[in-house]
């Protein structure tokens, strides 16, 4: 089959690739939209070792599976965990330390033809959610994990630092809170894509310690600086995109200030999908391209031109 | 009158200081104790700026304060804020923008035979506690500070890192609760001064991701590393010391096991007061030592010495 192959930093368009035969409890899904995200340009970079199909957004149709999945469109939870240990017993799949991720860690990803996952995993997508909006599910249940973990209140000045690919649909989820948000965007181009009445400012005219709870976005130690700043003393910051490298913090005014940081990935699917349904969140404006499988390399480069938000590889039907 | 005087890192016993006037709303007290901290060493080590006379942790009698307060034991919140600003009007008073420290910023501290603290910042001691026992109010009620912020739960699996000065006293707090504590303790001798009952462990034994909250106690990168390692992915790390220095923090670890990191500073005084007066918390295995303020620069001394948990300050009555 056709799709992406990373190995040592190198990504490289093959079609040689084996299509995925589905161990017990698993379905081989055959995709229909990927969505590149930032963390597909970590894991280029090197930010974590990974040789295979990388990819975790997707949409795609039940090919090989059991009988009451056969044909359904459907996304998945990327984390494939082993649902014994004592980490998943107590519900926390995502944080399995014998899991695979979809396209992150020991597991061929969704920039392929094809791809597998357990069956538990899979969600169903609702007839009128089209797949070009469903494959946004993921990142937006990322989005969503903040609200799961974090008590948003509608007195809370919120701020999010960093409106890229993720940044933009976490604006969305505060936005549908009572807080009071502001986003701090670098270009105005992105501050452009964020939904009509959210406040935006630029990171140097963020006030400093004049937030409750500031959503750290960008995955890079200026943004973060800037986030900590902002942070009141007795506030909390919420860490969503991951940095590959120790960034320097200084412990003792954490303490002193008091803060709490909240390290934030993987969110809860369902939610995700029936605000996409509904039309609460559109992530339309976000949509940057779509490109057929034969020019994914090309589609790897746009997405990671500055300004660029979601770009889609493109399987056809 | 007499006291230790901190300028230029230099600590110096003086007989010259003046005895504090009291400002508008605040009360003259003797000292009768005064406690040597951690964070007096970090201040002498020059960790924050701080000129003037040192020292936080006390308890006095008012000698100049309303007639209601006169000549009653007393202890004190140690932030004296200007319950005007938006933080205190929130009811975070200890994080005022504005706020004068006793002995820690702006304001002279209690290794000293006078100080002055607002009115209401006065808690009365009760007559059942000795005045040996009640110089563990600040530090007792700053461990209790962890149980307002984290929610420990009986199932949890709680790790304290460095039953120090001020651990020995967060072990306590924990052991309060009806969750599984385990000590890492570095020194055999420290770890004697625990309350019998408490499991303890040494640092490199500390099974790693396998404690749901952990609390940082040592102020140092190594403690650091080892209550990091210890908490388990969607795990509470709570940093109970200051460092007073940038550490190196791997924020993407962070989010990819979403950490929460809880800075914890000081907290409720009735608690305190309440815990000491009806026996359920016992801090005297703590005290090496009470020096007449004559001999305070040896007091310094010994209580810097490896193993040595509080030593104290004895002006007399």
């Amino acid at each position: 089959m056709k799709g992406l192959w990373l190995e040592d930093r190198n990504v490289t368009l093959r079609t040689d690739l084996t299509v995925p035969d589905p161990a017990a409890g698993e379905a081989r899904l055959r995709v229909r939209y990927a969505g590149i995200c930032s963390t597909d340009h970590g894991l280029i970079r090197g930010m974590y070792p990974f040789t295979g199909i990388p990819g975790h957004e997707f949409v795609g149709t039940v090919e090989d599976g059991p009988e009451e999945w056969a044909g359904r469109r459907v996304v998945g939870v990327i984390s494939a965990s082993c649902l014994e240990c004592a980490a998943c017993r107590a519900g926390r799949t995502g944080h399995c330390p014998r899991r695979t991720v979809l396209g992150i860690q020991d597991r061929n990803g969704t920039f392929a033809e094809f791809a597998a996952l357990p069956v538990v995993n899979l969600h169903a997508v609702p007839d009128s959610l089209a797949s070009e909006t469903a494959v946004f599910v993921e990142p937006l249940a990322a989005a969503l994990e903040i609200l799961e973990q974090v008590h948003v209140r509608p007195s809370d000045c919120v701020l999010l630092v960093g409106p890229g690919k993720l940044g933009q649909l976490v604006a969305r989820v505060l936005a549908l809170t009572p807080c009071a948000l502001t986003v701090a965007a670098r270009s105005e181009h992105s501050a452009r894509r964020l939904p009509d009445g959210i406040a935006t400012c630029r990171p140097d005219d963020v006030p400093p310690g004049a937030f409750d709870v500031v959503v750290e976005c960008t995955g890079a130690a200026e943004g973060f600086a800037v986030a900590r700043r902002a942070v009141r003393p007795a506030g909390t910051l919420v860490l969503k995109s991951t940095h590959g490298h120790d960034t320097p913090f200084d412990l003792t005014m954490a303490v002193v200030d008091e803060i709490t940081v909240v390290g934030s990935r993987c969110g809860p699917f369902q939610p995700a999908i029936d605000l996409l349904a509904s039309g609460r969140v559109d992530p339309s404006p976000l949509l940057d391209g779509a490109f057929p499988i034969d020019d994914a390399m090309r589609a790897i480069d746009v997405s990671r031109e500055p300004g660029v938000l979601k770009v889609l590889l493109d399987f056809g039907d």
